[in-house]
């Protein structure tokens, strides 16, 4: 039996959709990575007596650790430190040396904000130096302190629960730190050192990956032993299996299978996503890219930018969303779009052609084609996108599809079939 | 009391983290809609006894009706439906009818990708058309169905469970078809038609929201009688206060008094976005508008574009990445950026006003930062941005700010701040 946690997200903000979650998927990720198994994420509001709740279910689930985010802010709203504490038997303190140190954070912000109520801010913040006693205190990358809090010491057992805040930037180094405190490190004895693999594909449905596992089966692979889970993200297919080390010949015996079945489909076998592999295929030939970009209005370029180290091959974009701007910045001819539509195969061409002379690079990419919701017809519907990719030696890759979705499902496939163009012509096909 | 409901969010890519769950919080907005609170959103992975225990967690919160997203695919770890009936004691069965609809919709798909094995894409489509029995059934949109199942009809009270597919653009509409079936309108009955208000503050931290609602109650507004939640959304404080119409009142003396202390950053009262009040403000106008940014990489142009209706007014962007870009496209002088550094309050003037004359826009906005991991020093500091916002008439705003965070932080951020400057300028300031 592995070593299992859960996670609490807490705030009304994010239960209600305003904001997006992106703790617990990076907590569940972590966990992960030590081997241990995440039972559950519970998004719950401010309510307290809700937030208490998902913890008595996650200690259900014969959690031994449970994370909380968020709840840690100033506003009466912000809860989860006292819940914490209810749960695990220890009353409220002010821990005043806290207190201090917090009041030391915020001298910048009050001379940044000095119209702002300075008294009432030290009291907001107040209330973040009080908490359970006998916590261990994760020291604030913000203003809020993060916790980790054990079980009262009445011989009750029950899961050690980590208290970190909301933001991200947070967050996150804030569990490096509860990690490597003795009482996370004593729940988490015992994890299983789990491996995790990932195939991706692009250009085949998910049902066709089914077809091949039932061939595993039928091939004799001890497929009970791996957990395999498939799904589609961004257009592609990805495959990931966690196994323990020892069956590692098992998924070996898996991924020769569907590279056999699945040779022009799969791209990635060692984890990489096509974003990493274009940007190390462009240093490694040396090479810079340009960007000329309709529909996607910047998504491409921004893509292009999004890892570190882009600078070195990513000379820079055209976002040419009106006709005026494709003719005058990316060089396309004006008749060329009378005559085909700005929707084109010619238009395509033109455009990573024009990127490339615009911006000096030596690999050109054009996108055009209808996001909508409007401005879709019978011969070019919503979806309809055409895309090239060019560069100087005259070697080239065009091609349309019809992605499906709504606006911004076609704006952002459109970017991924985008990247696998130059992942092709870098490869030499 | 209010009605209650409960999500589930199966799938194990969401639960470690590869994939980013939408559906949460988007069903839990559209309930909210309704009037319907979310007790919680249970994130679990494939695993059929968990997914039966979160089921039966949301049932214990009383909910009246859950619903699940994913789990519904062609793969052999795709099984919401029958952990679903096991939830609601009903035995699965065949819907051969069913079958033969899912058959008609796979056809072109199979024309689509001829080389695969037809009949294994049929046989793993079958599985998607044995459901509880009794269920109502969501004609499919991709090529799962979702289904309706009530409990078993032995007497036994308990949730609703509307089944959905995991793919947004699947589960939206899908959606909508199942709150007009009879079972969730009867699940539903008697929700309070709660109000939902939001008031929008840029240029101030969380900590000032929190010292209002203390005034709040000091100068006697019944607080008690609203739900207000605050948070942080990309760089923004949002209030978001939920009420019964009968205290529509109370509401308005909290709005009053966040108007009479905030005024210089509440920008928005009705629940737009400066995203909207920037494309309504350019149309309005009847002015258009052109970017040129660097360390945003594509990611102004992209927010801008992603309204729709946006091409009205969008011109286009320039993304210029690196130095010879700027000179080249956006008309920097070399010897500006010589002498002043490419992030610099004379580059970001340039590039706005490089940004109009190259796209011939009335308005211009350059940004130019350092978003880091490297590239920072003492003087320029990971975060440090440049922003300039101009008009032919000659007037600008141009600022800098210093954005914590990590590189997407820093980026993302940074196109908060210039759509805020381009805001003021449209509103005369």
């Amino acid at each position: 039996m592995s070593v299992r946690a859960g996670i609490v997200v807490t705030g009304t903000e994010v239960l209600t959709g305003r904001v997006f979650d992106r703790n617990g998927p990076w907590l569940s990720d972590r966990l992960l990575e030590l081997g241990v198994d995440t039972a559950a994420i519970v998004v719950v509001g401010d309510r307290p007596e809700e937030i208490l709740r998902a913890l008595r279910f996650l200690a259900g689930e014969d959690c031994a650790l449970i994370v909380t985010s968020g709840g840690l802010g100033p506003t009466a709203d912000d809860l989860t430190a006292e819940v914490v504490g209810r749960f695990q038997d220890r009353p409220m303190v002010l821990d005043t040396a806290l207190e201090g140190r917090i009041g030391e954070i915020l001298r910048p912000l009050m001379a940044r904000w000095p119209d702002l109520d300075q008294e009432a801010l030290l009291a907001s913040n107040r209330k973040q130096a009080v908490i359970p006693q006998g916590a261990f205190v994760l020291e604030p990358v913000g203003t809020a302190p993060g916790l980790v809090v054990a079980p009262a010491a009445d011989g009750r057992r029950g899961p050690v629960v980590v208290v970190l805040p909301g933001p991200p930037r947070e967050l996150q180094p804030m569990w490096s730190v509860a990690v490597s405190s003795p009482l996370v490190r004593g729940a988490l004895a015992g994890a299983v050192d789990y491996r995790r693999s990932m195939l991706r594909l692009f250009g085949m449905p998910e049902s066709a990956i089914a077809a091949t596992l039932r061939a595993a089966v039928d091939a004799g692979i001890e497929l009970e032993r791996l957990e395999v889970t498939t799904c589609l993200r961004r257009g592609e297919v990805e495959v990931v299996t966690r196994y323990e080390p020892a069956d590692a010949s098992v998924y070996e015996e898996l991924a020769a299978l569907v590279r056999s079945r699945h040779a022009d489909t799969l791209f990635s076998d060692d984890g990489t996503t096509v974003d990493e592999q274009v940007l190390a295929g462009l240093v490694s030939a040396g090479a810079t890219i340009a960007v000329a970009e309709s529909c996607t209005g910047g998504l491409l370029s921004a893509r292009l930018t999004e890892l570190p180290g882009s600078s070195e091959v990513m000379r820079g974009g055209l976002v040419v969303y009106s006709d005026e701007a494709k003719v005058a910045l990316a060089g396309v001819g004006a008749e060329v779009i009378a005559a085909c539509g700005a929707v084109s195969s010619e238009v395509a061409i033109a455009l990573a052609d024009g990127a490339r002379g615009a911006l000096g690079a030596d690999v050109g990419v054009g996108v055009t084609g209808v996001a909508g919701p409007g401005g879709g017809s019978a011969a070019k519907p919503v979806g309809l996108v055409w895309l090239s990719v060019s560069c100087g030696d005259g070697r080239r890759l065009t091609r349309s599809v019809t992605l499906p979705g709504g606006r911004s499902d076609v704006r952002d496939r459109s970017t991924t079939v985008a990247l696998h163009l130059v992942r092709r012509l870098l490869a030499g096909e």
